[in-house]
């Protein structure tokens, strides 16, 4: 594909929210120039996603890609407990990269924006010889020294877990390989949609952050790689209980169908996006009521101890470590890790 | 290339700045937490270069490729008129990348990163069948309302521009063919530096915005496109004298070594990042005083006029409309464009 340099970009930009709160200037100058409230403090994180990594064509449509791209960035910024504001677009395509491809990845980038009320305020589009390759940047406004960290896990915590986990692994799984296994439309549809339409948990992260949450991380790699990561981070053990784990109906049919514990897709699927993390009880029970009062559903799962690494207390008593086994979305390939 | 998750870029970040001024938290966690002082904004700008399209094995070393990736972003705040700060990197990989070209890379982003007094807060490793991919983004800071836009050139300003310009392109064209052309050892090692260790002009661009410039723009694609973009932002006519155009000793040799005219390396060689602006005559000529005192040239090359479009004139009084080709850094290659 050859196109107009500008031409491009001021085309594909012209569906998302491009002027918003704290902008300055946006989109199509050097640099953006965004403006912070007093006393708050600057989020800013960036995710790679890369064609054949990351998705294939029957995993996610153009605007899927577009979509989760964003999502990605914007949960990073939930997970901190902060307000996503911001978003930047890197993309390297592919020489035959069909227009009306790119629109669609745009139209899912746009969706994203007016979704977590997000402005597009810059970006980049250059030729690559391989694969399809997107990098977005999220920044997001935060008050000053607020920002749940993943070191902050205490002894006497209540470990909790927003929505419900799994459901974009098993949605993988689903689309990767249908199988002979029967699946109920609804569930098919479900699963679908919590793989290629995972949701950030803006609104969780900003009542865990007021109610006193002291850790948090959003699940882009699984339970139990993020579990783990707080323990490491914060010098403490937990101990979750794996009755507690919250997994969709529709992951537990989906699993049973195929002989399969509904667990591994809660330790071990990728991109649920909901966010895990530590509060002190009290600080817990009022995060839980004021998520009860808007429909976000907050499970305690565990608790906190001196210690190291994750221990899983199953149904019959028994006990186990539970590894940070990373998540490769197709197991042929491997695949890095981000770091914020 | 398998890879510990984690401990990768652990490893590359480690000889990065990583703690400094103006941020709470740094690389590891969901998002970093930036500050800025009170009465600031914040400046956010994000490049892509790409294996095979940016850059040859034999044009930039892997340390050259971070050095550049890094600087391609500097120069956009600098441009602005702003102080950079943090950067972030978020790489996609081929599977054979060797792990000491990885280090090599890391080690020009933390040299770019030391010499621009920046601090690498943030990223992304991932896998690609494709070349090497980088994004760098880099944040600043500016006081607030202050940053120079390319929009706010005015009729009656004078349009000038910082060092020498077409330095990279020609380095460019050596590295890429060298020929059997008599280039001097030190013009040729004068040129390799211009294309492979450019600088962004940090420093001219705070004197500019505080002596009251009124638009600018770093030269990423040759000075015929920039100027064309402050000309139709700003909704004026540049008038430029060829003739005051200030190409390096180097350029001028090399150029007419092969029978070619130095110019075309200035109007459409890209990657010089000098600065490219306008500002009233008695700002410009603070600044010039203010430049000449720290050792940074700066150049009156033309004047801001009504009308549209560039103009240049010539030794012998002709006069020409300078079009906004673009930069291909190889001319098979085609390659799209960045809006900030």
């Amino acid at each position: 594909m050859t196109f107009d340099e500008f031409g491009l970009i001021e085309h594909l930009c012209q569906q998302s929210p491009r002027q918003g709160p704290h902008v300055r200037v946006g989109i199509g100058d050097d640099a953006a120039v965004l403006t912070l409230a007093v006393g708050e403090e600057q989020l800013v994180t960036t995710d790679t996603l890369v064609a054949g990594v990351h998705f294939l064509p029957q995993t996610l449509s153009m605007e899927d890609v577009g979509y989760k791209a964003v999502v990605s960035s914007v949960s990073d910024v939930a997970a901190m407990g902060g307000e996503p504001r911001h978003v930047l677009l890197a993309l390297a395509i592919p020489e035959n990269a069909a227009l009306l491809d790119l629109e669609a990845l745009y139209e899912g980038v746009a969706e994203a924006c007016r979704e977590y009320r997000c402005t597009l305020v810059g970006g980049d589009v250059v030729h690559t010889a391989g694969p399809l390759v997107i990098t977005s940047t999220v920044l997001g406004g935060i008050p000053a020294g607020t920002a749940l960290l993943r070191s902050g896990a205490q002894q006497g915590d209540v470990v909790f877990v927003t929505g419900r986990v799994g459901g974009s692994g098993a949605g993988l799984a689903l689309l990767v390989d249908p199988g002979p296994f029967a699946v109920v439309p609804e569930d098919e549809w479900v699963l679908q949609s919590f793989h290629r339409r995972p949701k950030a948990q803006v609104e969780a992260g900003l009542i865990l952050r007021q109610e006193g949450a002291h850790s948090c991380n959003d699940i882009t790699d699984g339970l139990a790689s993020e579990l783990n990561e707080l323990a490491t981070a914060s010098r403490v053990r937990l101990r979750v209980d794996a009755q507690r784990v919250p997994v969709a109906s529709a992951v537990r049919n989906f699993a049973r169908a195929r002989g399969q514990d509904p667990l591994i897709y809660a330790w071990y699927g990728g991109e649920d996006y909901q966010l895990v993390g530590t509060a002190p009880p009290l600080g817990f029970a009022r995060a839980l009521a004021r998520c009860a009062s808007v429909g976000i559903e907050l499970t305690a799962i565990g608790r906190v101890e001196a210690g190291d690494g994750v221990v899983v207390e199953w149904e019959d008593g028994r006990q186990d470590v539970l590894a940070a086994k990373g998540y490769n979305h197709f197991p042929q390939k491997s695949e890095a890790e981000d770091r914020g």
